[in-house]
């Protein structure tokens, strides 16, 4: 199985109103819920796509309770999440239906203990055991240490088991020191991490720092991927409109796909570029659109890039 | 016990962010959570002014759950919640916390079903033989049929308990000619009803079509009452800065606690006007700031109008 981990899961809530306007009262005409939290997203996606995935990360109060209701109801995801005394934080995604713009309205996570992050450490190394690759994704709730996900790093490569990272900040900034197969940070990532806005130099400069692969995620621009390998661009035939929240969690899940059916590298990014981009047609994150993705799987062009590393 | 009517409850949520702007990402600072809907407001307030309460209306799913649970920690509510398959609806207040102003989300009710309103018109047949008095309280939620609460008055009224109704609209205008013991309109349901932004105008034409008592609350003016017996007004010795949301409920709260205690209109009055007011002061609904409330309420002027009806 493929073993996706979100510290910090939540609630995501996606609320469509005509328009948003500051200090009025708004009706809400259409709610959606959904587990969110990008490890979630993730094994959706993975799950969507035939893998048996396992979701850990951390759970608690109402809030987490409906997470996992409706992870109960979601074929081919196992639930191992670890409860934690805090609740689960909530997201809210406020569509306005006149031009699609979004308002985010992110709560923060609850407070993890010591012991809930020593009994979250000791379920990750048994679910290590039968997994065939890990991602670690999104935010840390207060209470984990900064370097936890540098530990987590750490801990899979010494069971040999691939690891994909999808973080931002300090977090990535430690993790990545500690040599993880691929990270797949978006522009705004790579450069806070190496303080370059050039792609190319950017990605060559977080190799350095000890990624072994690099796949940015450039938006419409499609990824750029570089490793000791080579160098490549994955790029859709046509840009796609629609809700990129959750586009960067769908490229993570055609990665570990790639990766657990044996493809090359191409065949990895094909599948990341175009899924994608099928998750921006869908309406909410850890969706995507299977007709655009199996249409997109064949036109999405893959280049390797002749002035490679 | 007195007893309180909730059928559209709510979880009622309070973010904090520094200041709201459409299309942008907001971290939430701190959130509050709380029973909503104003039945259950009115049952908060009474309970800590002492009152035994039971609260009845309509909860469903996680959030109708979260609900429940607050509620057990809430001493002198008891919880006669009727369940429904859907969900309880959730309120989304966002306070910018530099101005104090407030964006207000709210979610639809969930879809009561036949069956479920007729189990909750039995349970309430049965709970108003041990009731002093009832409060039925807010929205209708879909599905619940337009003259419910012309229904919940009527039966209240053959089983001789006191009945007091806070509603608007169309609900409203059937119930009254159902002749509620109490209406408490605020100015703009009141000029809705009767088409008149005249207050005592407007209190003397819902009186006429069938409430016994109208009890007007107008914002920062205190409140206006008028029945058979006389017609008061009740206005705070000054004006309370705060979040008015909750200030409604607070005076309903009053009203009825006066009721039970056996009080003449004009202490009725002077508790509701010194609750409503403490209550503003108070960051969420359902609560109010108990020594402004202990000093107002010697404080509060009720003046007989000598043009009584």
């Amino acid at each position: 199985m493929i073993l996706t981990v979100t510290l910090n899961t939540a609630l995501d809530l996606t609320y469509r109103i005509p328009s948003l306007r500051p200090h009025a009262s708004h009706r809400v005409t259409e709610v959606t819920e959904r587990p969110g939290g990008k490890g979630l997203n993730v094994a959706r996606v993975l799950a969507a796509l035939g893998h048996e995935v396992t979701a850990t990360g951390f759970t608690g109060g109402a809030t987490g309770r409906a997470v996992q209701d409706q992870l109960a109801y979601t074929p081919g995801v196992v639930d191992a999440l670890i409860p934690t005394e805090g609740s689960t934080r909530r997201t809210i995604a406020v569509v306005d239906t006149t031009t699609g713009d979004t308002t985010q309205l992110n709560e923060p996570g609850p407070a993890i203990t010591p012991a809930e992050w020593s009994a979250f450490q000791e379920a990750y190394e048994d679910l290590l055991r039968s997994a065939s690759a890990v991602a670690l994704c999104g935010s840390l709730p207060p209470g984990v240490p900064v370097g936890a996900y540098a530990q987590l790093v750490r801990t899979a490569r010494a069971s040999a088991v691939p690891v994909l990272l999808d973080t931002s900040g300090e977090p990535l900034r430690r993790a990545v020191a500690a040599r993880p197969d691929i990270i797949k940070p978006n522009s705004d990532e790579l450069a806070e991490l190496t303080g370059s806005h050039d792609p190319l130099q950017a990605t060559r400069d977080a190799r350095r720092r000890g990624a072994h692969t690099v796949v940015a995620s450039l938006g419409t621009e499609g990824l750029l991927a570089e490793n000791t390998e080579g160098r490549w661009r994955a790029t859709p035939p046509h840009r796609v409109r629609g809700n990129p929240t959750g586009a960067g969690d769908a490229a993570v899940a055609g990665l570990l796909s790639g990766l657990v059916d044996g493809l090359h590298w191409p065949g990895r990014l094909a599948r990341a570029a175009a899924l994608s981009a099928a998750a921006v047609l869908a309406p909410v994150a850890g969706e995507f659109d299977r007709r655009t993705y199996e249409e997109l799987l064949d036109q999405v062009t893959v280049t390797r890039d002749a002035s490679a590393a």
